[in-house]
């Protein structure tokens, strides 16, 4: 039905007259052998060997980035790194390219590579990091479905914005269309409390959107967010526990195919790195705790104080150098966080914390934020009411404190940012087919 | 970690201790033994029974809407439709409900649950529609994992419109933000080429938006497609067998757990049929084939002609009525599709023809569309100027047709359409959480 991807060919092993298809990454030669390296962008590339160079390029003139049709025999390579390779015997050329094709086989830094958006996945690393997030989701789907969470899709399109989340975009003339306002959603969490309390667990990956102005490393106007929302749950352990395990599922193996063949050395002792790490002890502290460390020992902090906010350097530094593990940070103070948190267990009138955590991974900075929602009607619409917030549009959520309430916690994690630490990139921009930030939605 | 689910108690068997944790979703009782149906929305409910009613029920005053944990014994079930049964000793009331509570046992009818977005799928039907779409989101993942395909976010965010596919949502003040105007996507099919011309075979299933002001049973503002594009091949019938294998791996074995406890038993009966007519015997037609025997065999449509749309009144009779199957209409007229299909391979200048295959089924019409998409540049553009598009706006996707283009195709399918069809519904608003229509985005 289809023809055999690269990947399928190295699969089947030896096997006589075989096509292979692909684009030429690189061609090289000495006076009676020649090399031509192809990839399909399915995984590992195929080494393909021909004979009698000057007579063999003379009738097939391979360039690099052309697509071609290779046709010839697989064997077992006498090569370094491969298994199998492709003794060619002839080639189609199927579309050429020019001089100026700007993929070749010198590596392109990345920040460049932004430049070519529709032929940066033509290279090793851009292709191998959007096949380990494909990897990472199905991994993820796995752990979800295994513990009997249903997947759903909440909305993009709302009328509500989850308080405090962030800017948004508004769609234009949307009050025409829809009779309302209608924004591209921050947050998928209120609606899927709605659904956890019809379905019990519930999790979703998909986008959202935040219209703010931020210029970094770990920023996207329009990003992918996981996340979760489980009925019949009071404590925040429950969530930290079921995150470290959601992420330990993911980690728990390698993925050789992915890495050994795509990144460069250094790339490779990097990641696997990073997946040790993730594999190993990680730390539960409250924001108080953290405060304390950080005005103790982090150079140059000694000024910090409760109440203080915990900055992303804040975060690297206790994660990345003091702990050098993830470390969850639970029990914020009230003020930093929104409205729907239920007050801390353990409750200090005179320093308000509520029931939350935020988990912080080396390099990155918070990957997963998450709470329990108060789920009690009257300290709720109180909250609301103390912040000012506009009851009236918020009754469809204050109603599921009115039908048969539940005690329900959740989380969200920026799957850009697991992506984008577990395959050692510096960038979110990176781990996106098409990164959207301000001033750049190119095609 | 978290309670068990009702589904993971009923896994587990007879047991006693157990805490039940859901919703109460029926009472009754006789004078000596009294009757209780609990559901979390994990799967089947659990019946609880318990003695001495009158007694138990003023210690507990279960109504239906309540949110309960109950503690008891599960034993063998002596009724009829269950496994497992709870003896019930004690029940603490979690979440208690208003008189009004408007779920109670008795059917509500799916166009009044719309009119209470967050609790419509507290009901037997409309959660296991939702436990459908996850289960066939999940076979779908898994039939591409299994065929090497990278899974793919493209973005919602585009400053392109995938020409000809419909009206476009614009983000306000997106000129100034991105500097450039943007758009929510009507399809990612521009970006999968991009992609799948690095990665081989690319898919997705994400959001897409139609400002289109259609009130009809199969439309959505907002509403999900899966979409796949496959590089190196080159004819129409690689794309039907492909979306034929599809489709029936997803419909291979029948969903007892989500069929047999939740719809009643004329839905149960109509579902069995329709996953049923999934896996027998499609066919497969051209547009002029499909327009004869419109012409000839269809009541009232003698004087439909070549040349003309084919209506989804026609495509219910044709897969409904005349073959009572899935049906692939191929080669349609150049005139009614979009400007990247390419000539079919056999071509009849008189009545000039695409490439290109719309999959429809019965009670719906249209599925999937699809076609191979013209991968040289010469033709692509003069088929783009004599449409009078605007050339230097689609540089970026002309650009794949100038370095190492390769013969690829593919096709989107309207996810809620084939969630509509295997769940039995009458409206793609009941499939999908939160439904967008013009005039209507509630919460």
């Amino acid at each position: 039905m289809l023809p055999n991807s690269i990947k399928q060919v190295l699969r089947q092993g030896a096997k006589s007259n075989v096509t292979v298809y692909g684009h030429v990454k690189s061609v090289r030669h000495s006076k009676n052998v020649g090399f031509a390296d192809i990839s399909d962008g399915s995984g590992k590339s195929m080494a393909a060997v021909f004979k009698d160079p000057s007579k063999f390029l003379e009738a097939y003139p391979l360039k690099v980035g052309q697509s071609i049709a290779a046709v010839g025999r697989v064997t077992e390579s006498r090569g370094k790194g491969q298994e199998y390779e492709l003794l060619m015997d002839s080639v189609k050329i199927i579309g050429d390219v020019p001089d100026s094709y700007p993929i070749q086989k010198k590596k392109i830094n990345v920040q460049t590579l932004r430049s070519l958006p529709t032929l940066r996945h033509r290279t090793q690393t851009l292709a191998s990091v959007l096949r380990l997030r494909s990897t990472l989701e199905a991994r993820l789907s796995k752990f979800f479905v295994e513990r009997d969470f249903i997947k759903v899709n909440p909305p993009v399109l709302t009328s509500s914005d989850c308080e405090g989340a962030g800017e948004t975009f508004k769609v234009e003339k949307s009050s025409e269309f829809f009779e309302k306002d209608t924004y591209l959603t921050v947050s998928s969490q209120l609606h899927l409390e709605v659904l956890s309390q019809s379905l019990s667990r519930v999790w979703t990956l998909t986008p959202c959107f935040r219209a703010e102005m931020s210029h970094t490393n770990r920023h996207l106007s329009e990003f992918w967010m996981l996340e979760a929302e489980i009925s019949f749950i009071d404590d925040v352990q429950q969530l930290t526990n079921f995150v470290e395990s959601m992420i330990k599922s993911v980690v728990a193996n390698d993925i050789p195919d992915l890495i050994d063949s795509r990144f460069d050395p250094k790339d490779r002792e990097e990641i696997s790195r990073r997946f040790e790490l993730m594999r190993g002890q990680w730390n539960t502290i409250t924001y108080s705790d953290a405060i304390d460390l950080i005005a103790k020992y982090m150079p140059g902090e000694a000024n910090v104080v409760w109440g203080d906010s915990i900055s992303t350097a804040h975060e690297k530094w206790l994660a990345g150098s003091h702990f050098k593990s993830p470390v969850f940070i639970t029990d914020y103070p009230q003020e930093q966080k929104p409205f729907y948190m239920p007050k801390s267990k353990i409750f200090d009138e005179s320093r308000p914390t509520v029931a939350c955590f935020d988990l912080i991974i080396p390099e990155i900075g918070e990957l997963v934020g998450g709470s329990l929602r108060e789920w009690q009607l009257d300290p709720l619409k109180q909250e609301m009411l103390s912040r000012g917030m506009n009851i009236d549009d918020m009754q469809w959520y204050l109603s599921l404190r009115e039908n048969g309430t539940v005690p329900h916690g959740g989380f969200g994690l920026g799957f850009e940012r697991l992506v984008c630490y577990l395959s050692a990139m510096d960038n979110v921009k990176d781990v996106i087919p098409f990164p959207r930030v301000p001033e750049s939605c190119t095609c």
